[in-house]
């Protein structure tokens, strides 16, 4: 097993081993660019360092001196050597970038011997004795994991004692007492001299980088970028060049084009006389890259044209460290260059008319999730400056806004009647809060996780939603503590919900900038791409949002969402606690129009695209009142007794509703609600396709929650007999199809049975994904944090699809139904049809749909193209 | 396709097309025994009948009137002939046997000229009417479905208007009336003439008799009886013979040998002058068949020799039925007549001893599930008399029992102390009546199914139990009304939970009878059965039972039994209110030497069995008081503010706490609480072992509700290190294992990455049905009793394992897990560990033991015998 290479010995492709940044490195290398030399530490023996216990293996420990003896002869410096010495830099590069999380250690080969023979190599005592603080300093914090503070606070003193404030102005003398007590603190904290030996320095340094791994930071990176636990770090070790020998001396960071804006451009900054850290800790202002140029003609011309010919060799916009060494420049870094979601579609766009890639290739250089913060309205750096953050919450549904805090739905009905704007603040959402949450500017909520009631909601709707911040504090009715102060019902605050950071007071915001390369890169995927992409939409407005970003139908129309606005849910609890067939279909005769005429706007707004129709699903309870005034007046309203009401609320409960009397279920006990539905969706095509003749209705109509055949042709007996008498009666004709949805796992195991009445399936991943599990959504967020923390989970298996747990039983019934009919209408509607990773799956696994909330139908648009385009 | 067969063309193996009276009549039929000649319609005809929407189809209907034409060749008669009319009897006969659940048609062929033509036959106007009006009689009761109270009325009338009691005392002329006045209320109702044609007759008759396979009592009885929906029923048309022609005549039923004893004597009833419905209908008092012997000796000496060779033919106690026409007997049907469990156990027994069977044979005779009613106490037949029945609910846990009603836990253990015997009467128990159900003789809740908690934990103890009486009516704290009467605290109630019925006052009870075949039965299953038969038990108690009753360990120790009682509940409480880890330890900590204490007694009563202890399971709150005083008390006690203590309640509040943090998700996030009962287990193993050197305790550890190899991981990793440390500190040698349960769909589906670390599985069926299924066994007693009524479930899932839906998930669980480990002990824990059919399938899937309730392991035993025996 080979553990090391040399930069000379590896490629780009070799990422997986060698790390991004050490396979860029070895690239680099091996195309004639000034690299300083070095070597790889693999991923592998970070992998083999966990293994065996966090111990670096003999082997390994045996084959780094063996290169390190490499590194000294093509150098031809030595490590530890006074007179010519070998000094080294020590990195982390995992596979994926993940900038700042993990450590580096520079200057390593310094010491006491060491730095008076620099000192005498360069004739620069300050340049020698700022390396080896530098060095101190580092290794101290990064590999002793000293007090970072307690090293800043002696450098201050020093300062202080002097008079002066800049670094630069710090003389060789500071340098060397700033040195001298960096060891004397080393020594009081560790108890041991500050080591002197180069090796056993090189080896404590990579065992800090690798077991920076798996440093917090790290960890919360790796799941907030969907990065694999098992990948591991590289380290890359590599001679030092030197920023900071004097003002011939430069180092810097740039991208190729501005990051920003896409600009084809060079865009960064340089410090003279620094090292690298220097620029990246912002302690001294650097200068824009394009003051180098009339400085240093020379070097950066070279750098101009390094850039360029790197832009060709990678096809890609490069971010790149820099370091000019007495005039010479030298390359230690190139990759692949973080942008804003607008720049990431300029340069796609550029580079395919450059000529440099072509569509394909830009498509799959876009990482689609960016495409969700340029559909909303943000808040601007600039109005972020002067903020006041009070909290940080989970960025459940992204975009920005401000409004006065109210605490009900009913509140937010009375603001907005003022013409105020409001953010509705609550310990969770419930169905009934539906009125408020859409007349909100945004949502906020105490409890509940990414795909909680109050999340799914504001994703739909597109309002921007902070949730589960467990730093609300209610205190009564109408207020709540945040951030050390008290919010009354009406004061102001604002809230991030693509970071999930909330402000005190009212922020402005931006609206979102949709250039023409939205639209372009948009057309291309449509090229692409095999899936077709729905949107899950309840109202018209959702409808026609969705089809403005492209949807191609409608793949899940809740019509419970319908029932819960304030002249509906009377009808809709009549219906609930009639006693008896003839007066339960009494109210649903109330409600029939109010449903017919919905779908009847649903399906103009949809000028013959398809749509799916779920019915009825979630428990009856979910629509009776909870606080005794509402009781009250509701029996008042209902002309029956609190007590019976009371009693009929109370016989509603269930210990867990999720899996209690709802989907279906309410269907095989009272059909006359499956008999309603179908005559209002039948109706409402009829009289749609009566009124025009550009298009004709589609219909599907979907049965939820069915586990067993049994039960989906029992109500599908009703939809069809209703169906077919009213085509009848209106001596018309209609096409419709009558379908479930698979999200009960005895629904996969059984699908081949259910694939024999069903016309369609569409995959319900929400509950499927809890059922699997057997944890729900609304509870997991008691545990999920401590899975995080240790390692169980990596993702949250409602915001990415399962593929190892959940996957197989997708897979399974996928076959299954395709063995009954090959050419099956195969759909998701969960959550999981709006999210990149979860649409390459259902693209692998055969579907013919994905349907998703309208603010991520071009991302899933894309991420569509991406999987045809990777799986063919 | 050939739907009917005449007798002689059938046998008795082929009950799954003729029916079971239909082969049996068959079987007989070529035996040589006399039968009266006839034919089957088959089964199949009676599906096809359903699929053809209730028409039966041209084709049927021509091979019957075929088979009526050669029945009129053997018998020499002719169908509607006035001269020498063939009448024939119309009988259901589905595969298993229903008695009385199905509908069945006499004197058929009876027509205004037919019974004249009778009476000059016959001589006998008496017999020829009482025939006729019999047939309109039935005949507008099934098939024409007019009220028979109407008929019985008109009986009653005229018998009044004659001045007599008894029908034998009903003259002929009374009969002509009867006749008449039958035909004229039938042609009111219906507004037709009696039907005169016989092949009219005989259609509608043999739809009736296909309809009636789906009455409401004939599901009802085969969801009772487990026998599938899609069978449908035989019809067999037989010559009539008549048992009510005369003196000479007479009719019977009988047993081979005592049904409620075993005793081998035959043993049955018989009418002189009479068709076969009075003797089942009770109108008149039949005979000891021992009376018929001395009256017609030649009949009976024929009898008794057909009754030996039927036994000595089909190897079985038979339960026949007889007509004695004019001196002449005639067979009408065999078939393996049913009997108490004590009698099922002595015939099998003896029948080995007779040598007409072997062991094998025997044990597959029982009915396992039988043996349930013999470990409980009883109500008496005698007792039962002059009781007042006064409700209904589910026979969830077998045995009687009476005392006073107690509507709390509380004053249960009041009622107890004073030496009183309670029944306890719930809405429905939780977790925290534990300890006044434990006291409480029985136990009836008002909601809840056969395995709500009030159920399992009632069959677990073996204490009776009437689950989901939904009559029950509570009218405040204190009292209920049930049965049109109010039961305040203290009123006497019985109940008895293997029939589900509730009874006014207190019913004596009489105590199980155990005879010595019960033993020799148990002796035998053991010889044959391969699967191990562990019990579910809390307690030393329960342990001790279930070994008496065979069990060979422990399969499941659900530890946080417990914690429900007094003195431990507030230990409990300290813990899960703790706000630090620490706080958390110290409440651990006092919890400690009690689970300790537990599992010494246990392992001391399990002398070297081996015992799986699964750790702690249920959401948290479970253990929090609910209602305001215990919630004062209780701040009291812990010292803290009841607003604080609110607060913690409220935030441990789960909207679905099935699917909440429960399982190993509280060792995830409180790893300590794991730790705790490593250390009492290990540290009970190791005292009781240090006690005694007769065995060695075995232990193994289960972690709960694992669904990702990682938790496991994780958890196993703290119970290991604690395990490992308290061994060696004792310097002393333990066996243990850790293994998880299989519960939930992602552990069947990654069950080779869960193998990889786990030393074996137990499959928790409870929870993985509940999760396949979608619904939780608590609500779903709302909507199963529209899903049976509407024949989409036939069995309650929870009760019978679903082999469709949640086998297959098993089954791959199960293959994955022997992928990786082909030795792999497998087990099941839930509670179809104790179910017949379910064992059935844990035998073929190829697990090594099923555990159930101590109350059930003789049914186990049994049941695990007869799967080895069926399928080797």
């Amino acid at each position: 097993m080979k553990y090391v290479y040399m930069f000379s010995e590896g490629n780009s492709s070799m990422k997986e081993l060698l790390g991004g940044k050490g396979a860029n490195l070895a690239e680099m290398t091996v195309l004639g660019l000034p690299v300083p030399e070095g070597f790889t530490v693999t991923t592998e023996a970070c992998l083999r360092y966990y293994e065996d216990n966090k111990e670096i293996a003999p082997a390994i420990k045996y084959e780094v001196r063996d290169y390190i003896k490499k590194l000294e002869e093509v150098t031809g410096k030595k490590l530890g050597d006074k007179t010519n010495p070998l000094l080294i830099s020590v990195r982390s590069g995992a596979r994926a970038s993940m900038p700042g999380m993990m450590d580096t250690i520079l200057n390593l080969g310094m010491n006491d011997e060491v730095v008076e023979g620099l000192e005498s190599l360069t004739n620069n005592r300050r340049f020698a004795y700022d390396s080896y603080r530098r060095f101190i300093q580092m290794y101290s914090d990064v590999v002793m994991e000293l007090p970072k503070a307690e090293f800043e606070a002696m450098i201050e003193e020093i300062k202080e004692n002097r008079g002066i404030t800049e670094d630069n102005d710090l003389t060789a003398d500071d340098m060397v007492d700033m040195a001298n007590k960096f060891k004397s603190f080393y020594k009081e904290q560790v108890g041991k001299d500050f080591p002197q030996d180069p090796f056993v320095q090189l080896f404590a340094s990579i065992e800090a980088v690798f077991r920076s791994w798996n440093n917090p930071r790290a960890l919360y990176y790796r799941r907030m970028n969907e990065i694999p636990n098992n990948w591991g770090t590289a380290v890359n070790i590599q001679r030092m060049v030197f920023g900071n020998m004097g003002e011939n001396c430069a180092t810097g960071v740039c991208f190729t084009r501005n990051p920003a804006t896409g600009d084809k451009h060079i865009f960064g900054e340089f410090l003279f006389n620094a090292q690298g850290e220097d620029v990246v800790a912002g302690i001294r202002t650097p200068y824009n890259i394009d003051e180098l140029k009339p400085v240093m003609p020379e070097a950066y011309q070279e750098f101009e044209e390094i850039c360029h010919r790197l832009e060709q060799h990678y096809k890609d916009m490069q971010d790149v460290e820099f370091t000019i060494e007495n005039g010479k420049l030298y390359m230690l870094q190139t990759r692949s260059g973080k942008r804003t979601s607008s720049a990431s579609l300029k340069i796609a766009v550029d580079l395919v008319n450059e000529g440099l890639i072509d569509k394909k290739q830009a498509l799959m250089q876009i990482d689609a999730r960016i495409l969700d913060s340029m559909l909303h309205p943000q808040f601007s750096e600039e109005t972020l400056k002067d903020a006041k953050e009070i909290g940080q919450g989970l960025a459940a549904s992204p975009g920005a806004a401000g409004g006065q805090a109210v605490f009900t739905a009913d509140e937010a009905v009375r603001y907005h009647e003022q013409g105020k704007k409001v953010i509705l603040v609550r310990l969770e959402t419930s169905p009934e809060d539906i009125e408020g949450m859409h007349i909100a500017q945004g949502i906020l909520t105490a409890r509940g996780g990414m795909t909680s009631h109050a999340a799914v909601v504001a994703r739909g709707m597109g309002t921007c939603c902070v949730a589960g911040c467990s730093e609300v504090v209610f205190l009564d009715e109408t207020s709540f503590r945040l951030g050390g102060k008290v919010y009354h019902e009406g004061d102001e605050i604002s809230l991030d919900g693509s970071t999930g950071k909330i402000y005190d007071g009212l922020i402005p915001t931006v609206p979102a900038q949709i250039s023409g390369d939205f639209e372009t890169i948009m057309k291309w995927a449509d090229e692409y791409r095999t899936l077709s992409i729905r949107t899950n939409a309840d109202s018209p407005a959702d409808t026609r949002q969705a089809i403005e970003f492209g949807a191609e139908g409608i793949g899940l129309i809740r019509t419970e969402h319908m029932f819960f606005e304030a002249d509906r849910i009377k009808a809709m609890r009549e219906m609930i606690l009639s006693d008896t067939v003839e007066e339960r279909k009494l109210a649903l005769d109330k409600l029939l129009p109010m449903q017919r005429g919905d779908f009847e706007a649903i399906f103009e707004t949809l000028e013959g695209r398809p749509s799916t129709v779920r019915y009825l699903d979630p428990p009856l309870h979910e629509f009776l009142p909870t606080k005794d005034k509402d009781i009250i007046a509701l029996a008042e309203e209902m002309n029956v007794t609190e007590t019976t009401l009371r009693e009929r609320i109370t016989s509603l409960h269930e210990f867990n509703p999720m899996m209690g009397h709802r989907g279906c279920r309410l269907d095989v006990t009272y059909p006359e609600i499956a008999v309603m539905q179908t005559k209002a969706i039948i109706e409402a095509a009829i009289n749609v396709n009566k009124k025009q003749s550009d298009y004709t209705v589609k219909v599907e109509i979907m049965i939820p929650l069915v586990g067993e055949l049994e039960e989906l042709k029992f109500v599908k007996r009703y939809v069809v007999e209703t169906a077919d008498r009213i085509i009848k009666e209106n001596n018309t004709h209609l096409d419709y199809i009558v379908g479930t949805m698979i999200e009960l796992p005895r629904a996969c195991v059984t699908a081949d049975h259910l694939a024999s009445e069903a016309e369609f399936f569409s995959f319900g991943t929400n509950d499927l994904t809890q059922m699997v599990f057997g944890f729900s959504r609304d509870d997991a967020s008691k545990f999920l944090p401590a899975y995080y923390d240790n390692k169980i989970f990596e993702q949250d298996p409602f915001v990415r699809f399962d593929q190892t747990g959940v996957g197989p039983l997708v897979k399974m019934a996928i076959d299954k139904a395709k063995s009954v009919k090959p050419n099956m209408k195969l759909g998701v509607c969960g959550e999981h049809g709006g999210d990149p990773s979860s649409i390459e799956f259902f693209h692998k696994a055969g579907l013919s749909y994905v349907s998703c909330s309208p603010y991520r139908v071009p991302i899933a648009r894309l991420s569509a193209a991406q999987a045809a385009i990777k799986f063919g």
